[in-house]
């Protein structure tokens, strides 16, 4: 064959132990990292649904929900964003990003490519957007989705929610939380807090390794989504298909 | 707390032994699935990308390519044929999907949501695509991608592809190939068959956990998203992101 096997392929893997104490990824327990050395299932094997029913209810726990809606993407945290977003937004779609850092930037470049008109509710780094921006910020803009980042890890910001979930649904919007530095390391509560999608990183607080994002939606969410004029953009990011894998609306699986 | 932990959670983890004889996903040799105990790397550290840049030139390997915009993708196969299609498709575009089984549709639907216009070459079940059968679809259609599927596991067939690049290519073309249940198992030359896209699955013939996608674009392809006059519909599956992430284009990582 023109292209040889490249000589790296003769040498055993070697993965060094790194001390991880940043927001993630965090070590794992020995009792989660052994458990990925278990035996493949088939993604139809009945033991592989029952483990992923098993999931679906921890991840309720995690999130402090009752959503039937609620399961896992096989993807990163970034997945999770993404899959949020490009559900609940239609061409043209007013999208108010709440941006504390990083994360609110990289959430409205997401609901752009998904086709939303997106408005930025931008504080300084370190400071937090207050509910009455939120309700002033409503009134201007109008939104049909309003996105905001729990812990922002790129400037340390705890940001409180407990009321915007309210404030959004007197105001016929979407309410979408980033959780994936937060969850575990702070309270959150998505039926009591009227959170309409959340998603988080497996291998942030949880200590999980990465390429699984825990997320739910609503009913309001769902309902929003059911009644899209147009198909979701992403295939693979697509509530309905990947709700039914999970046996998330009581129909069949595939 | 109102949702209370599952039961579940107080009992280990059951993963019986299967021997799965299908297309895919197939059982695990030890050497592979220990290796998934290995502990986490951060995904800056130097070591994780030095095994990052290793992957790459086994991925060339097993494509038989030597393309710089060669790695994987943090996904299923399904996120494979999505990343290709969506990063070479532009509203409008016309896309001529081969379709030999349930996967020409698949890609069909995932081209739709990209914002292609489809057209179907469809042949009946068990049997393959001909080359003149193609070039007359071209002169009619006159596509700027064409798909095609390898080894259609709904149907079993091999489709023979080695004349097909170069057809694509005469009528300004280009041609993405999905090798998810072939790589492997069926001869894939991707340089030589001229080849513009191909993405392969983790979990089939390769005999590796799903969940890591392999796939590489041609210099032509490359120049193909380069030179888009939109931006990829999918934060995710940006060629140009991703690549920068992989080292491909030699600019810095982040």
């Amino acid at each position: 064959m023109e292209v040889t096997a490249p000589e790296v392929l003769n040498s055993p893997l070697v993965v060094p132990t790194k001390t991880m104490m940043g927001p993630g990824p965090s070590n794992l327990s020995d009792r989660v990292r052994l458990a990925l050395s278990h035996p493949i299932l088939g993604h139809l094997h009945p033991e592989c649904l029952k483990i992923m029913d098993d999931i679906k209810e921890g991840v309720k726990y995690v999130f402090q929900t009752r959503n039937p809606a609620t399961f896992c993407i096989s993807a990163s945290g970034h997945a999770g964003m993404e899959a949020s977003l490009t559900n609940i937004i239609e061409d043209g779609d007013v999208v108010l990003i709440g941006s504390t850092g990083l994360w609110g930037h990289r959430a409205a470049d997401m609901a752009r490519r998904a086709g939303g008109d997106v408005r930025l509710l931008e504080v300084s780094p370190g400071e937090v957007v207050t509910s009455d921006e939120l309700r002033r910020y409503m009134k201007v803009h109008k939104p049909s989705v309003f996105f905001m980042c729990h812990g922002d890890s790129s400037t340390g910001v705890l940001q409180p929610i407990h009321e915007f979930g309210e404030i959004c649904h007197s105001n016929n919007c979407l309410f979408v939380v980033d959780t994936v530095a937060s969850l575990g390391g702070a309270e959150f509560l998505m039926d009591q807090w009227q959170v309409d999608v959340v998603y988080t990183g497996s291998q942030k607080v949880l200590g999980a390794p990465p390429g699984i994002t825990p997320i739910s939606f609503s009913r309001r969410a769902v309902e929003r989504v059911e009644n899209r004029n147009s198909k979701v953009k992403v295939y693979n990011y697509d509530l309905m298909l990947i709700g039914d894998y999970w046996n998330c609306f009581g129909r069949p699986r595939v």
